[in-house]
């Protein structure tokens, strides 16, 4: 056994002890008022990163929340291996659905519950334990590190391309690792190999100058919440396939031999269902869930509002709805298109009893599909079955890391999706978890990893 | 010039102040969280009854919020009337669009601006007004008088019918006189003689146990926010009808005649628009707007809610989606029946895919319209032409005073409509308020009323 996989088995239940350190700190990105929060996170990532062996820590300034950087680069003629993640996390709310606190990380049946702690805290925290356990039992990397962990993943990454242009040099390296993703199920340790883009607009529609009573002004003027949710309901047709002219043009069509390969994988649609306990599986006609979670677009109401909601009833006619509305794009569609589109569609079918304004509030993504005859993905599928005990399975993911298009395009390097979430660890609502025994399998890949990228690189030279 | 006229324009300003006070209490009956606020407006009332020479003041206890009473029985002979009227108001939210405290009551520019200011304290004070006039000046009234100020008329008098049945002999008169509604236009006082009716209802759908990543899980299952839009989309056509089966069974046709003299109102469509600030009219095909308003029924959105609604982006697949939804009937509907269509057409289209609860939330209103051959109905326009200095106009409101027809039936007697808000005062939204000039002229009427209503018992019998 390596010293560096001794060290983990030895550590493993302090690493959890300072994960939870890292977990207390509500670094929300999204909300103005966890500005301090976001800055305290980066400070405590950065005395830890110095604390494990790690050098050249900054937290460096972007236009909005700063990015964490750290290295060790004493392994000439060894590939540099570029780690991304990210230290910001969604907003808890709603608060009341927590069975313990969002912020105050708790240990039930081997998970521990926090918000980040599958995304991204954890599985940042992981790549930091393997370095650990090389730089505490070697002195040293078999491989050369640099490590980028972003602040902004979860509002899009608005200044991260700009940061990685302007400072090319210091992020250049030969691979990049993410580990932002899932695995399909508990023992199925997987590698992704596709991830979905995203666009993201808020929708205002503005009827009279003020709320008007119902009785009064009912029939009389527009009522916005009900010219919403007509506007809303136009935007999917009754087959569940998203109405906007032209936006399926560039969605790559699914190969029968991956319609096959996704149908074998251990997915069971029962378990899936039960899982998110919904009353049935829903979505585009003629494909399976699988097909569209992973290489279906997708248009999702993300939130909605207009007047009175509160207890009882109230008889007004409000002057004002909102919706957010995103699109999880698929391989080959273009984001900047789809929001041309997009904008144009809503344009044109608004209703003009309203005034209607469309507000991008996120960055946006692009889809992405890995290369499968990359070396660097071969030494991680060695490295999973070290660290598991057993063979990856190729998946894709419905989600968006932008950041994956943004740093294949800026570093021309290829990018590794090592994840070790699990399905039903509610990333982005009430009582997300970390499953402990995917953690410390995962620090022993992540350890492995490095080992196998050293020679990877040998073999390739 | 009578004495009590006199009394009434000597005391103008000093009667202004004493509404302020009755108005900074925040007696909203749909928040729990007012119940002190509801009590001590009844104990203020029953204080300010006592004070102008009102006697057996009494806060009758409801299963709900209590019911002020007062009589005043010395006049042998003469007619008995009794008037409703209420000291409960709307929520003032959203607070932050009120230019002064909403429980601040402020004088700007001949109007008085809180909420109550003329839904419907300031119509029950003008009442009190006219009352104290006559008492003040002769020690005694032309005509028997009873108060019924109830505390539960926003959330639909729960409780207020009960109360009557069970009190008929306390409450029972000649002639009932309600003052909760508006005149057409400024300088047009009228009588209102016809009223829609309500049913209220709140639609949950509940999808997945908990929310999503939109991400992950987007494509996979229903979003409830998009099916609750689809849902809502449903309830009209493209012309705005309503599409619930049987729905329009029991609307009563507007006579060709009474299309005539409602195109002769003094009704501007320019300027309702100019007033309510929406950038066009709109309503179901085939009708003007006066008669929309008035005559037809409607189905409004009052609420809708679901997911992430706050600023920025939160790429959530939501678990669950709200709904209010409420509509006015034109008579004859019958809201018991509409209540059983509507419970009947959700379960009939709300999709499979999610979970579908139908809440009752408000009491159900009947439509009314008056009998223009009743004697007191000429009594009311007369005491308007010497109050106002012109001739009433008669006119319908789109609004529902469920009270009306609840009186109606159970005491068996005529309704009078004399209400002196303007279509402009945003009752039920923020900045409401009273014109001043009518609320003096209305309280010179309803002084003249109780002379007019005592000579016309005379004629009758």
């Amino acid at each position: 056994m390596h010293p560096a996989i001794g060290y983990i088995h030895l550590k493993r239940k302090v690493f959890v002890e300072e994960l939870k350190a890292f977990l207390r700190i509500p670094s929300v990105s999204t909300k103005p008022e966890n500005k301090a929060d976001i800055r305290k996170a980066a400070e405590w990532l950065t005395a830890h990163m110095k604390k494990i062996g790690l050098e050249h820590t900054a937290i460096l300034p972007t236009g909005g929340h700063p990015v964490v950087y750290a290295d060790w680069l004493h392994a000439p003629g060894k590939p540099t291996v570029l780690i991304y993640g990210h230290y910001d996390v969604q907003p808890a709310e709603p608060l009341e659905l927590w069975a313990t606190g969002p912020f105050d990380p708790t240990v039930r049946g081997g998970k521990l519950f926090a918000r980040g702690a599958v995304d991204d805290k954890g599985q940042v925290f992981m790549h930091l334990k393997a370095l650990e356990a090389h730089l505490k039992t070697q002195g040293s990397l078999p491989v050369n590190v640099k490590l980028l962990i972003e602040g902004e993943e979860e509002i899009g990454s608005p200044n991260l391309a700009r940061l990685v242009k302007d400072k090319l040099a210091l992020f250049k390296g030969d691979v990049v690792v993410i580990s932002d993703t899932a695995m399909i199920a508990k023992g199925a340790p997987g590698i992704t190999v596709g991830l979905r883009g995203l666009v993201y607009f808020q929708i205002d529609m503005d009827g009279a100058k003020s709320d008007l009573h119902s009785g009064g002004f009912g029939g009389g003027v527009e009522n916005p919440a009900f010219a919403m949710a007509q506007f809303l309901a136009q935007l999917k047709d009754r087959n569940g396939r998203i109405t906007i002219p032209g936006f399926y043009d560039d969605v790559r069509r699914l190969p029968a031999e991956e319609r096959r390969a996704l149908a074998r994988l251990p997915f069971s649609e029962k378990r899936f269902l039960r899982e998110v306990g919904a009353p049935l599986l829903h979505g585009e006609k003629g494909f399976t869930t699988l097909e569209r979670l992973w290489a279906r677009p997708t248009l999702e109401v993300n939130g909605i509002y207009s007047g009175f909601i509160g207890e009882g009833a109230k008889t007004v006619l409000p002057c004002h709805a909102m919706a957010k509305v995103s699109m999880r794009l698929a391989p080959d569609q273009d984001p900047n298109r789809i929001a041309r589109l997009f904008v144009r569609h809503v344009k044109a079918i608004a209703p003009k009893t309203v005034r209607t304004r469309v507000t991008e509030v996120s960055g946006r993504g692009t889809p992405w599909l890995a290369s499968t005859d990359e070396p660097s993905l071969q030494a991680l599928a060695r490295a999973i079955r070290k660290g598991f005990g057993k063979p990856p399975v190729y998946t894709r993911t419905g989600g968006t890391i932008p950041v994956v298009a943004t740093l294949t395009k800026l570093l021309k390097t290829p990018c590794l999706l090592m994840g070790i979430g699990l399905p039903d660890e509610n990333a982005h609502a009430p009582n997300e978890s970390l499953d402990l025994d995917n953690f410390h399998r995962g620090t022993l890949a992540a350890a492995h990893l490095f080992l196998e990228l050293a020679k990877e690189n040998r073999k390739k030279a």
